[in-house]
């Protein structure tokens, strides 16, 4: 876990700033949850291993049962830390839907809690800056999402990325098809998923290792050759989008209705992209994606930008997580992005804006009788929407200079007895190293002008 | 805890903000911790009522040692949550100090956890906001931190509170002149500090309990007489202020230096007020004010918003704990402002400006054919900075109104056949009940005033 000193909250403030306009730009409106849910909304929602990553904590000492060797652990636990943001929205959804509008678009940009073992780039405590759409079926929440996360990366400067598209039902289509029979889908979509990193030798292998026999292997090629992880290198707006009439052929005749769903909604997807592009994100259709979460029902996404291995974040279409504590399905369409990769690469490609906390200047008095004086002008200072801080001691200017280079104050407003008397103050710039006598009454109005130049 | 629904982050968000600014405009910088904190970071801190409100994290499974009744609870734990901003950023200033300035203003906005019982306006989860001024016993800095804090509750349009001002070594020294002994010291203050809510004789009822003999008792009733409540009905900047001849006179004659030390520390500081006044702020010496906490060493300070019982916030000068996780002193000034106080007192008062999430306009197409115009409209209108969302389902206009009332929208762009066909958009704005026909191409610029003079 990680302090941050104000250079690096300056930073993840900008970026996330950006992209809670961009995410309000569209109509998402803010959510925020408690850090702690009670652990039973949170457990048997992420897999094993998910399961074994929630930082749990300890009732306190009055609730604590005895402790002996049968005590399961799980009885010493009444709360844990939220683990993503997407089961506790879910919760929010059942208790409060009566208060929300029918279509509910929020985002949420709150830490999340997972016992990984640290390593560059991932930590125990992480933000994640979450869109969800929920209420409709229509394929303009898929839209709506999308662009809303587009325009976050572009307002970010991002110029160029892509976004590969898949669905769900594709995928069950292509196991459909190929005869992979429906207990082993789950395991054969986790192969899939590697093709990018393993190949379609290593699928292979790994699929046999995860129980299908050769022939279901050998009849889902034709599956994993329209991944077509060539089209990467396309600079079209819309790539492997060909794919979908290979896709037709192969679902045709009722060999899987499902994926010929699949394929249509693509198909209507991309239409509405045609209509409202993504600003400058290109689309990539790709059959090998298939987002590790087993919760997705329909469109998946996930965003790259070029020339970075990995995603920026992913999503998709979600119709039966958001109502699973009401009992009734809610359709949704969700995004996440991660904030500390972001802040990665856009450190690493110099694409952050400079950005200083603290004053805009010093006012630092040079002798006992200025304190008085120095207090007022930086009251007049504030007034007139310049923020100051005042040198607390008095001290040799060397010293002063010093202290504001240290705190990365680059102005600095000296007065002393001399100051006083001629009714000036001393205006030093620690850059330029320029020193000027500004008139004791105007001094707001030249400051202002001065510091908007000096910053501009 | 709490979900935070739109309407109430819109709203902490409005609030934080304003504080932010105020901070920020006197220098202090953003400080982030982690939420979680070594256990030993945090055990021994609170005294033992806080401690047993600490949320403690569960070791995972790997590091659990065996269930037993010898087993210690201690020894399942490795982490707790934050109990508070200052502990925590002890630790920091132990970390860091090597790369923060000689002076160092920070202020910090988090969320702290404590195990307290649920009520009314106290929350499990809850925000403080702190500022903290280290480096120097100047008391300037007791100056930057009063006047950051006034200037945040000025604002959020406080226009009269009162900050009570007292200082731990004028406390010492009454004990001292009134031969309390040193081991009795902070039981006596805990006493004291009831003054307003159980009288003097209630005082003194509470000193002998805790084991002061009669004749100290006695020798404690001018200090207490000193307290001088009745000040509070005063409309002086300053009042209270003849105390401080009343204390000299009994610190006289060496029977007591440090109450002495006190006196005329708060006279410097009064002078500083004199010099730079608080904004709608009055200052009270009151006597009678010792602040819970043990680690306070000079001035503290409480603000309460005339005709409010209760403080919004307190702190004061704190020389020794800052330093203790590096083994040397740090001189420190710091206060802290309840997030959560702020918001029930605006809220009553009705002084939060009206906020409302989401979209400025929604964009409804009213058929099929109209979904690429309105998504086309939408991009156009959010390059003009106007934030719109897309009505996802086509629908007859009663239904679109009646979701665009649920969800706080109150204008409405309709697009249909026939609005496409004559070039135009029909505006509809809820509140007026107006409908009227724009241009197309006009749209955006007509928008934007409409939208403006409806918001203005």
């Amino acid at each position: 876990m990680r302090d941050f000193l104000p250079a690096d909250v300056v930073r993840r403030d900008y970026v996330i700033s950006r992209i809670r306009a961009a995410y309000e730009s569209h109509g998402f409106v803010p959510l925020e949850t408690p850090s702690l849910e009670r652990i039973d909304v949170l457990t048997a929602k992420y897999g094993d291993e998910g399961d074994s990553l929630i930082f749990r904590v300890l009732k306190r000492r009055d609730a604590l049962p005895p402790l002996t060797p049968e005590t399961p652990p799980d009885a010493l636990v009444d709360l844990a830390l939220r683990y993503d943001l997407t089961v506790p929205f879910a919760r929010v959804m059942a208790e409060h839907q009566h208060r929300l509008p029918r279509y509910f678009r929020r985002y949420q940009i709150q830490p999340v809690w997972r016992a990984d073992r640290p390593q560059k780039g991932r930590f125990r405590e992480f933000y994640q800056c979450d869109v969800d759409y929920v209420g409709t079926t229509s394929l303009l929440a898929e839209h709506a999402v999308m662009t809303a996360v587009s325009d976050a990366l572009a307002a970010l400067r991002f110029d160029a990325f892509t976004v590969r598209l898949n669905d769900r039902r594709i995928l069950s289509g292509l196991m459909e098809a190929a005869g992979v029979p429906a207990a082993l889908h789950g395991e054969t979509l986790v192969a899939i998923d590697k093709l990018d990193k393993i190949g379609a030798e290593g699928v292979a292998r790994e699929l046999r290792e995860r129980g299908l026999d050769d022939a279901s292997i050998e009849r889902l090629q034709p599956a994993l050759r329209l991944a077509n992880p060539g089209a990467e290198a396309s600079a079209a707006p819309v790539a492997g989008a060909a794919t979908l009439d290979e896709l037709d052929a192969l679902f045709a005749d009722g060999r899987s209705e499902r994926g010929a769903e699949g394929v249509a909604s693509l198909r209507s997807l991309l239409a509405l992209l045609a209509d409202a592009p993504l600003p400058a994100g290109r689309v990539l259709i790709d059959v090998s994606l298939a987002r590790g979460l087993g919760y997705y029902t329909g469109t998946i996404f996930e965003i790259a930008v070029d020339g970075l291995a990995g995603s920026m974040g992913g999503g998709g279409r979600y119709d039966e997580l958001v109502g699973m504590f009401r009992g009734q399905p809610i359709p949704a369409v969700g995004f996440s992005l991660g904030l500390e990769r972001l802040l990665v690469v856009l450190d690493e490609r110099g694409m952050l804006p400079e950005l200083r906390p603290g004053a805009a200047l010093l006012v630092a008095p040079m002798d006992d009788v200025a304190t008085g004086p120095a207090l007022r002008l930086a009251t007049q200072l504030r007034a007139a929407g310049i923020s100051c801080e005042v040198h607390p001691e008095v001290q040799k200017p060397a010293r002063i200079f010093k202290y504001a280079e240290s705190a990365g104050l680059r102005h600095v407003a000296l007065l002393g007895t001399r100051e006083i008397d001629e009714g000036i103050v001393a205006l030093k710039d620690l850059v330029t190293g320029e020193q000027v006598a500004l008139a004791r009454d105007d001094a707001p109005n030249e400051l202002r002008s001065r510091l908007a130049s000096a910053h501009g």
